[in-house]
């Protein structure tokens, strides 16, 4: 094992809050802010880049909000080199400004219009006044990575004699290699200094780990990666590549990263790519048959890790690759032991749904399991009919009739939109037969045309069992019926097993 | 410029098809992996891995298919060190396979239930017969970066000695790092030597390039990165890193790129993440004012590289991060010369929507526009009413009322759910006006309750010109009617104005 890092204490710097804020379409109120920011405390993250004090009256509340909340970190906010951006700083109870000067010529002359002279005073004098207010101060160079590296030196040098306590190196547009950043950052840790990476060509995370061998002690990071264009560097992948790949201890809560991820996926309403490394839908979740064979053997064959180190769980589902370990697995946690015929024949439907090109949900999975097994299907809930009607000048509406348990109920519903009518309707009318709500709804990213299938996942919970179900139409308010409707069966049908097991 | 690669032919094995399809839900048609494996083909990708033959009659009509489809690229299918798995990659007429082995003493024992003895055999034997059906061979090692080098090393030259053409060194859980890549790739160079790397702790792409400097001489890759769990080194990615970082010419046609990712996203219904290097929503998409301000005078100043250079266009949106510069550039867009006072006035009422945590639509814009600039806001169609109707027992039926030029049109219409059918009698109902197509419609994934924001972005196509437009409601149909009206708002608008131009 490779152990770079051992005699080293290397600090996160998170700036979700900021470069991760500027991701086009992104925006957090300052309570949104302080509940993140709570979550990155917690779990040890050194420092929190908050915002961007002097671009809003909101950005500024958030800066209070969380330098007055007694969290571990340190706050810290962007500012340009300016006293009327550190004033603000100072005035919000920061910490520490991120001072950001832009130092290539091309920012220099064509962003700024303005000569290295006349932004090498800037900066210098900006730092002096930002230590006259009292604000740790972390002199940073936007575009370094296209910077002379002699002018950037300079500025440094010059920024650590009037006061900089940390410099940081900015890798703007991710144009970097490893091989680069190892080449340029040892000759810029004049003080402690900052890597911050973005990922356009995919090396963010690279190019930061090469900067923290070659004399970085601190890494800039964002959660999900998120920030302008491809984003930043991501704190999970840092976190986790030197935990298990450099056998670095970080002193981060790693089981708090997930749920940290679906906390800022939520608020920001970026949705995680499926693949992401760690965090994404796909990262724990295995389908192939040999895969989960050996899986379902030892977890090690096909994990890097066990899901549980980073706040998951495993998830097998079912396609056409599925093997018969994988189908087993699967049919055991809905509740059906098969014998090894009908087993057989289980899978060989189910491929031959997946090679039609089906996802395959638990629902089908059922369907199939009960016609081979031949149990007497006895649903607990037969849907008779859904009716939605909604529009521009109409609330959105929504009736259903079930039997339930034997019994017929009808009811009616409004919503948001006929999505939210049809479930509401739905939660209500089997309110007399269990509590069943509805803890979470998630629809995949819908592509191709509006004819195109629609996948809905729903999280059921009923006392303290918490379900999930999926349902896949072409139809929105069908998938979402159906998704909903499955779980609920399956809630139901659970207690109505277990009540006649207690009373046989 | 580093240029390690300056005097090597790499090549590029793409396993879109079999590792890609491998993650979990995806599942292509024969026809659907032909029309992939001809657009690698065309983009110069040097061997295609078009599936598993043995898995099934779907994968060897898909390897039969694109091995007669008469496609510059090698074609190979996926084999097990098994003389029927062999059988079937002859017969379908594959140029070579991909011959896997399981080399770690996890996965052998594990796995498989063998003993390295075993597996030496299976696979020496499996090389020779390969070699005697007329097939290239290319020799993998599964879980390599776990297994023994010495083991490995043995069955790499005994393979070499009994035919094998190349090798191929499979990090198959993703827990290589550069640096162990480095030192580990250039004992295993017997024969041109393939590296394979898996994306879970976000250094794929790194370790690549790490072997490929090392002696390696072919990256496997799939497109978007697919594959289970955190996926694989993506394709875009490493061609990228390879020019612009290492200024090697890959001889790919790099403008191919992006249409190639949407084309793999659209037909696996593998929704891309909006800030996946290169390929994303966002890679190319600027909001923050002073990033786009910056831009506006040289592109170059935020832009790793031209949108172009991969086949897409630069994408310039509004929020509460918009400066004045963007603004302005997006109200040019839309066809709106304000004067600086009224533009002022814009800015500030979009900062205001932006802090309330909207995202801004076209829509929006367009509506604070002309409220701004007082404009006789004369919207060529004026929605007067929709009306959906839907249900577990009906067909999804739409009604639209709208005045179009002055004239009132009520249509009607059915569709596969309530949002295709509105769109429907959308299209209808314009049509004397103008033939308005829907070529793409979008949807964000929803997350958090049923009731969560909905994001959908369309794109209409009249005549020649393309424009997308977005809609942002609670309710999916509303958001979708929102942005469909509102384009066609802008396409009859501009057609009006063209017109009202010619005859003055």
């Amino acid at each position: 094992m490779i152990t770079f890092f051992a005699d080293k204490k290397l600090r996160f710097l998170d700036t979700t809050l900021r470069d991760g804020e500027q991701t086009p379409g992104v925006s957090l109120t300052p309570e949104q802010k302080l509940k993140i920011a709570s979550a990155l405390s917690d779990m040890g993250i050194h420092t929190i880049e908050a915002g961007s004090a002097m671009a809003s009256e909101g950005e500024r509340e958030a800066v209070k909000l969380i330098s007055e909340a007694g969290l571990r970190s340190e706050c810290c906010t962007y500012s340009r080199a300016k006293h009327g951006d550190i004033d603000i700083a100072a005035d919000c109870g920061a910490d520490s400004i991120h001072l950001v000067v832009p130092v290539s010529d091309l920012h220099i002359t064509k962003k700024l219009g303005k000569t290295r002279d006349e932004v090498f005073k800037m900066a210098i004098d900006a730092v002096r006044y930002a230590k006259e207010r009292g604000l740790i101060v972390e002199l940073s160079g936007e575009d370094a990575s296209r910077a002379d590296p002699s002018f950037l030196r300079n500025l440094f040098r010059e920024g650590v004699r009037n006061g900089a306590d940390r410099l940081c190196f900015c890798d703007t547009v991710g144009l970097l290699t490893p091989e680069k950043t190892a080449e340029l950052i040892p000759e810029f840790c004049l003080a402690p200094l900052s890597i911050h990476c973005h990922n356009d060509l995919g090396l963010g995370l690279a190019n930061t780990i090469a900067a923290l061998k070659s004399g970085a002690s601190c890494a800039h990071v964002t959660v999900n990666g998120l920030g302008e264009r491809a984003g930043n560097t991501a704190l999970e992948e840092l976190v986790m590549s030197l935990e298990k790949l450099y056998s670095y201890d970080t002193g981060i809560s790693k089981e708090k990263i997930y749920p940290l991820s679906v906390l800022v996926s939520k608020l920001t309403k970026v949705p995680l790519a499926t693949n992401k490394p760690i965090v994404g839908e796909m990262a724990f979740t295995h389908e192939s048959g040999i895969h989960a064979h050996g899986l379902l053997r030892d977890a090690t064959t096909y994990e890097p890790m066990s899901p549980e180190t980073v706040g998951r769980k495993r998830r097998i589902i079912l396609g056409k690759h599925s093997g018969t370990a994988s189908v087993k697995a699967a049919l055991s946690e809905l509740g059906y032991e098969p014998d090894d015929q009908q087993l057989k024949e289980i899978v060989s439907r189910i491929k031959k749904l997946g090679d039609k090109g089906i996802k395959v949900t638990d629902a089908d999975v059922m369907a199939v399991a009960d016609a081979v097994m031949m149990l007497e299907c006895k649903p607990v809930i037969d849907l008779k009919q859904f009716t939605i009607v909604s529009g521009s000048n109409s609330i959105p509406t929504a009736s259903v009739t079930m039997v339930i348990n034997g019994v017929e109920v009808t009811g009616a519903s409004t919503g948001t939109g006929p999505v939210d009518a049809a479930l509401k309707v739905l939660e209500q009318s089997v309110a007399f037969a269990g509590d069943i709500r509805l803890e979470e709804y998630h629809v995949d990213a819908i592509s191709g045309g509006a004819d195109a299938m629609v996948d809905v996942t729903v999280k059921l919970r009923k006392d303290g069992r918490i379900l999930t179900s999926r349902g896949a139409r072409t139809d929105i308010v069908e998938a979402s019926v159906e998704a909903v409707v499955s779980g609920m069966n399956r809630l139901l049908r659970e207690e109505n097993e277990n009540r006649s097991r207690n009373t046989d």
